[in-house]
């Protein structure tokens, strides 16, 4: 018999996250962690919400010494629907918001799944579950936003995102000294800044805001990213607005145009973490090569101490440190394995915040040594979290080859 | 002694090469195929131009008995120019257009890359080859081309791509035949036609434009795919052009019904190629299951006979057939691999035209039988030829496994 083929199977054809998030009232993002996947056995409580984002599953926030909940459908690509609860924990010593039941089909191996929450109307959402790297890539790039965004509600108010407000209410502030370090770039025709001028702009912001200087490295770098973000997300609705208001004669020009947006947010978004990284280097006196080549025209993200040292045989090689960095890290980290053969412990710095312990045992025998900045520790199962490097702990590391190296000159 | 971080190196920032061509006043894209890239020793003859894209290089098209050439400049990401050739041959019987000279670093290993050449000015252009089978399909599907367009040129006027026109000067009856097809998708409201709907109206069209029915297997395939292009990118039009003409009030408007397009076209790419050949295996009498199930949920795009057949461990493996389905295919072949562990020899239909020696031989050693519709096999390389197989040569294959099917039952 013969099958009809208007019916192919397994095809959905819905729309991309992004899109969806875009036309929501709001949305949510998260990385699962290991509890919340039940890699620590504390499986039935849910997710954990953070606090601000309470607006997009209740109207009022949750009161002291009570307990509340709403119910709220969650509908999934394949069809399904999930009945669950918004819970506020509000009794005793307890005040914490938790997104609750229908989530058994979630397993340990979900641990760092990216999950989506786009709110359609009251107490209705479309959900995704985001598990290869490239998903939560495009994800992230489409809207602009990234890793260290997870576990925000963000609202969607005339068609824009809204982005959760500074601390200190800084935000006039915020406005005119952008407008006074941009001026050049908002001209009609000027060119987007390069990457390090919104970097080097970021940083200097990050120092004038939060005062960074006190902070230790891994802090410091997460603030220096988000607030990347922020003034990009700046530049761009003030770049743009013109362009919007005028219209398009044709599809193709619009199709340029969001080209050019979304093209740039995915090229910046690995690029900016890099550069931000080779800044805090530098800043801890730590000598490294960047993009340097190694065996077959390999181009590791960092080399320790130098490019030379790598290209001479004589210099010892249990004094060389190889970083890859990846702004998530699910499936493609393997890549790293050939950059560098004279380095056979890899150390990769990731985003990502939580990976299931398979890939963890995965990374552990392949000689990967992963660099976590230290709030995210906490994502990842327990068992793991005492073989996870910081940021800190990283910088040690190289310097104390460093020095290794001045007593070998 | 610090590197500068401001100056990371290896980063092109540049545009992609979908942006560039919609910028441009017309481009070009090919694929390389095993002469152009010296895999016969012809290495000097440079690239074969079809005549009807000589506009993109020269205002007149060459005269017969003359030999003519225009001086042409590409520029390439890395920033190097290429100083060549664009020659007509119209001496003695030849009458041919070439582009030639600059060309020496390409090697018999870029068989399959696909050359973008896009007219910034008068004989001036931004090139790009592009190795990736990512970057090849992201190129395709930002622009909603299809790799069957390769050796065409396409003019850019008022912003959008003018596709090369219908033969038979078909193209009122064109519009109108749509205008009655698709009349209830024009509503503004309406949603865009399920991936099946359009696919039938491509071959019924195809039917009346081309007589298809007269055409062999491999023909009819590349007519409906074209077809189903033209006709979805009509419709496409259509249906968004109030909103263009209308601006949008934000960035996120406008991204959003970008990334709709955009996806849609992504995800109609590879389906349209799967429908099509399903019609054609129903057509031609060929008994078949599209997406069924294998070993741990695997999902190959057709198990011949059946999914009964390959589930029963007494259907005699022997009489199975596998069939995967990638419309371009450089890097990610092997995925089908491990897709049915019962049919050690999988067939592996691709519009990849031409691929390189080395890759030729891999695919051979893990088994893989080449499918490639007629017209592109010389684009491979000679001594590989006589392995590739054509659709009509596969659905014989098919046909005689089901005879002994028949007998065995």
């Amino acid at each position: 018999m013969l099958l009809p083929f208007q019916n192919l199977p397994g095809r959905f054809e819905g729309e991309e996250p992004a899109s969806v998030c875009l036309k929501s009232s709001g949305f949510f993002f998260k990385f699962l962690s290991a509890n919340e996947t039940g890699a620590t056995g504390s499986h039935q409580a849910g997710f954990y919400i953070h606090r601000d984002a309470y607006w997009l599953f209740m109207p009022e926030p949750g009161k002291k010494g009570e307990n509340q909940y709403r119910d709220v459908a969650i509908h999934w690509p394949e069809g399904t629907v999930t009945d669950s609860r918004f819970r506020w924990y509000g009794k005793g010593t307890r005040s914490e918001y938790r997104l609750t039941q229908g989530f058994h089909f979630l397993g340990e191996e979900n641990t760092g799944d990216l999950l989506v929450l786009a709110r359609l109307e009251e107490s209705v959402f479309q959900g995704f579950l985001l598990s290869r790297e490239e998903s939560i890539e495009s994800f992230l790039q489409e809207l602009g936003l990234n890793p260290s965004d997870s576990g925000k509600a963000y609202g969607i108010q005339n068609g824009e995102i809204q982005l959760p407000g500074l601390q200190y209410s800084a935000e006039d502030q915020f406005e005119s000294t952008l407008q006074d370090a941009l001026r050049e770039y908002l001209e009609p025709d000027a060119p987007f800044p390069a990457a390090d001028r919104l970097a080097r702009l970021a940083r200097e912001q990050c120092e004038i805001y939060f005062r960074t200087g006190s902070l230790n490295l891994d802090e410091k770098l997460l603030r220096w990213i988000d607030m990347e973000y922020r003034i990009f997300r700046w530049l761009e609705l003030r770049k743009y607005s013109h362009y919007l208001s005028q219209g398009f004669s044709t599809m193709e020009d619009m199709i340029q145009l969001s080209l050019t947006i979304l093209n740039r947010r995915k090229s910046r978004a690995g690029y900016g973490l890099e550069l931000h990284l080779a800044a805090l280097f530098e800043s801890a006196g730590v000598t490294f090569a960047s993009q340097a080549r190694t065996e077959g025209n390999k181009k590791p993200d960092f080399l320790f101490p130098s490019q030379d040292a790598y290209s001479n045989p004589d210099f010892p090689a249990s004094r060389l440190t190889f970083l890859g960095v990846k702004t998530t890290c699910k499936d493609r980290w393997r890549q790293i394995l050939s950059e560098a053969d004279r380095i056979p412990e890899k150390h990769l710095f990731t985003l990502q915040q939580g990976i299931s312990s398979a890939q963890l045992r995965e990374m552990a025998e392949a000689d990967v040594q992963l660099v976590i900045p230290r709030p995210y520790h906490r994502l990842f199962p327990e068992s793991f979290r005492k073989q996870l490097m910081s940021l800190e702990g990283f910088v040690d590391y190289v310097r104390s080859k460093d020095s290794q190296e001045m007593l070998f000159r």
